[in-house]
């Protein structure tokens, strides 16, 4: 039961959405740049960042819904998901990718994990400074989504067949106004 | 130095910002409304809760900025501040404030560390759902701050009147617009 009262039958951070509609709106509108926004990383590989820190964190539903949303994204290949959040760096995904996970797990534990090195190995693959900044501030907003959907104890559906619907519904329509969007 | 190219002489999170406007709008809309806009908790007790985030992340900047505004509106009453950070349960505050500082701390660490007991023991201090809502929301948005301005490297300056003059401004204006007003 969650911690405060929020509208009934409805999971993750949208019920506090609907509860607190003036912050939901800037929250969502960081979500959609950042996610779905013009990027150099594809919206898949955004997503997985995401997925990737919440799992870190331990965040059930964030992890269900965003790598839901990464698989809608990559012909429903759930089992890479899965790979991903044991062990990224053997899985088949790009260096430039595994350099940018680097970044972001060490920004999960604390943004002064994040060494030089760090830096120098993303760019080696490529990566820019403006992918690297919006990482650092995925795996960040990630490190606050999850604190707010688990510090409030929100609804966590446990049919996996609900976050492959979601997932479909986020990916066309995306996140401005989807704690309302059925 | 950061670990990014931001631009020179601009310190905490205005360099990213000014680097990446079209997140810094919305980032700083959730501020506005979480630190300043109506609520029954008043803009003192908000950057409390948010500098005692960003002192138990060991982020510099936040805790010192936002220990800066909070004592800008606490009559300069930086003495607090300290207290606050090295032991609020001690400090001269109300049970109120503890009890959401409480909550705070959690949420920091983990959301799922939130019991119902600590939603008990803040609601027996008078505290409301959306008071509750919104500690756990601004401690949350803390988590991301903290681990975006230290997960880029950015500025940090050293002169404690520094911050104490840039609290004055912000205090004034607030955050909307912030990263560019001098």
């Amino acid at each position: 039961m969650p911690h405060i009262q929020l509208p009934e039958g409805v999971p993750g951070p949208r019920g506090p959405m609907i509860f607190r509609p003036e912050t939901a709106k800037p929250i969502n509108e960081l979500a959609e740049i950042l996610l779905r926004g013009p990027s150099t990383l594809t919206q898949a590989e955004r997503e997985l960042i995401g997925t990737f820190v919440s799992s870190e964190n331990d965040c059930q539903y964030c992890q269900t819904i965003h790598g839901a949303v990464a698989a809608h994204y990559l012909d429903g290949d759930e089992k890479l998901i899965g790979h991903i959040k044991r062990d990224f760096l053997s899985a088949p995904i790009s260096d430039k990718l595994k350099a940018l996970l680097v970044i972001a797990g060490k920004v999960q534990q604390s943004g002064k994990n994040v060494t030089s090195q760090d830096m120098a190995s993303a760019r080696a693959e490529g990566a820019t400074d403006l992918e690297i900044h919006d990482t650092v501030l995925i795996a960040a907003n990630f490190c606050m989504m999850n604190r707010y959907v688990d510090g409030l104890a929100t609804w966590t559906p446990e049919d996996p067949d609900f976050y492959r619907q979601r997932a479909a519904v986020l990916a066309q329509h995306g996140y401005l106004g989807s704690a309302t969007r059925r």
